[in-house]
């Protein structure tokens, strides 16, 4: 099946046979800077270096994080519930995309990853299995799994493991979505606090923006789910929509996303469905969209851009590309730094202010934010989140 | 605290500093074949790459197999109950153990491997934790694991997994003793069946030696443990030496072990202690001794080999070096890309054919195994190995 873009025009893709040959024998490996045995040099395979080694780590926490590689690992977690945008397909059918992850880990921010799937996905047997597992890595990376499930997963793997857990598709494009809009603002001369937002969509994604949103100091954020504005009237709400119910929508806004759009200057898609482009018009003149559906996004590009001051997409083909990748190996590349223990506001706020420092004085209504592609933006995102720890190692 | 030999002489070993700089930030990277976002090239993290990827792997076990990573990863399993010879150092210190077994994996074998340790070690969580990580990785490898319990590991988490499970320090040593004696017995122009064999040791690798030559057709094996000889008629027996004590010692010997000694031919020591020098005047003339302790072996190598006919020693640095290292990368690799499912008997048997094999014609009393750095001695094991597992990719 050829891939089609947003507009379903057949797109200049990889053509399947070309990703199959890409993915054949899996993206990752395995390698040592050491050559072990040989016949020059240190011998480390023998029982008297290793002894040496062992009885070393075994002193404590510390002399494990200096002389194994579990201090620079993350475990990419999942259970194939919300593989990409297609649903539950289990936890075979996500290693693509988790060793994907890994690969770009490695690449920008020189990190080792290892994919762990879990075929038993009660959220206290995922937490179970790493308690156990703990000393093996440094940080869990949460990957893909359906809402509202991956909350109470990363709540309690949090609880449960004393080392920095993070469910990207949350917090990374919360931090890529805070960073994008507070750009967005300066490069329209808006005053970043007092914008109006909605945003399209209640699951991980659109849940932890808004949450993020507010914590950066905007008082007015209301969000919309399938049935219309998550507000705390409503009897319908899974736990986190009741939370987030609870910080957001301060006018009290009961009713549909036409509701909530009269006089927003800012709408942020992070559903899976398309809004018309007549919704666009209820809101304030020359508006802000950021549409990150992917590949499908909220509204195209074209209606999208003729419509908006400022639009931004999901998709890497696009100029404003917002995505997690923004984020992610930064605020990893930092907690491992810094040797956090748990990730705090503190270091998603500040992984925020990295974006913008590494989007630089270049802005432009086309360039909102830095490329994902940049090994600067991850080192920028990098040195604030360590800061924030505690530890600019 | 500088290395001494057995004689206690300090060696010209690693300085610990030398050691500690090798191991620092750990021994293993995570590599990828591919350049993830490369501007030119396939952009294998685009959403539709990845949605071409996972829905293939969707498919089926085997084309997880074909498109993953996990097809040639082993998962390296340990808690740190028996590091080297050290004893129980915990989770944390066998970790610079593992990582230059995961080294030596690829160096070999060319096959990944992870490092995952417990710091839960009750045997029922570690099997529950890679139960529900089944479908992360290829194969299950279990390193410094205390006796007796890592009997009862092994065989809960082959009942559990359907993937090939081994204890190394067991099968990797029975496999590559086995071979030896067989080159041995070819050396003397004895007959390996007819040989009368004395364990002495009765911890994982000594009850699995016992069982495998007793399966490649050894009919006199003695099993000796620090109390005597493990015979039926012993009330202080755990599970496995009960075991053991059925299949062995046929001459019903009740005593110690210079009782079993007498008119013995060969001597394999696997265990800890010191064997006097008198000792060995009780066996037949001229006999075969394997002295695998390490790095303090039970017969020292000058005694040895003044008293044997052929002396085996389980030092690196020494000439006849019998070594799990001879045994397990190739017989991984052979497991991995027949694809099989469980760890046979029939593999193991073969894997003996294939060190033999591979040790070639030039057999001399101080040549009875080939080198464990020799890529061919992994290439040749392995394709023993996948040919007994009903299948030569």
């Amino acid at each position: 099946m050829p891939g089609k873009n947003f507009k379903g025009e057949i797109m200049a893709m990889p053509h399947e046979s070309q990703v199959l040959r890409t993915f054949e024998n899996g993206l990752l490996e395995i390698s040592s800077r050491i050559v072990p045995l040989s016949s020059d040099g240190l011998d480390v395979m023998s029982t008297s270096a290793l002894a040496v080694a062992s009885r070393e780590v075994a002193k404590g926490d510390d002399a494990a994080a200096d002389y194994t590689w579990t201090s620079r690992l993350v475990a990419v977690i999942s259970d194939g519930s919300a593989v990409l945008g297609l649903g539950d397909l289990g936890p075979r059918a996500v290693l693509p995309v988790l060793e994907a992850k890994c690969a770009h880990l490695k690449a920008t921010a020189g990190i080792n990853a290892i994919p762990l799937v879990f075929s038993d996905r009660r959220i206290e047997s995922i937490a179970d299995a790493l308690a156990a597992l703990r000393p093996s890595f440094g940080a869990v990376s949460i990957e893909d799994v359906s809402s509202p499930r991956c909350f109470a997963l990363e709540q309690l793997l949090q609880q449960r493991l004393d080392c920095p857990v993070m469910h990207n598709d949350q917090h990374g494009t919360a931090v890529a979505v805070a960073a994008a809009l507070r750009n967005a603002a300066a490069v329209l001369g808006r005053d970043f606090a007092s914008l109006r937002v909605v945003v399209v969509g209640a699951g991980a994604a659109g849940i932890s923006t808004a949450c993020l949103l507010v914590k950066s100091g905007i008082a007015d954020v209301t969000v919309v789910d399938t049935r219309g504005v998550v507000h705390s009237e409503r009897t319908d709400l899974n736990k986190p929509k009741r939370e987030i119910s609870l910080r957001t929508n301060p006018r009290k806004i009961v009713g549909s996303l036409a509701d909530a759009l009269v006089g927003a200057e800012v709408i942020i898609g992070l559903s899976s469905g398309r809004i018309a482009m007549e919704m666009i018009s209820l809101m304030s003149s020359d508006p802000i969209i950021f549409s990150l559906a992917n590949p499908d996004p909220e509204i195209g590009p074209e209606v999208g851009r003729s419509l908006a001051a400022i639009y931004g997409s999901g998709r890497s083909d696009e100029k404003n590309w917002i995505t997690n990748l923004l984020a992610v190996p930064g605020i990893f590349k930092g907690m491992l730094s810094a040797r956090a223990r748990r990730m705090t506001d503190a270091m998603l706020l500040s992984a925020v202010d990295g974006i913008v420092r590494a989007t630089g004085e270049c802005l432009s209504p086309n360039r909102i934010v830095p490329s994902a592609l940049d090994p600067d933006t991850c080192r920028i995102v990098s040195a604030h989140v360590a800061l924030a720890a505690g530890c600019g190692r």
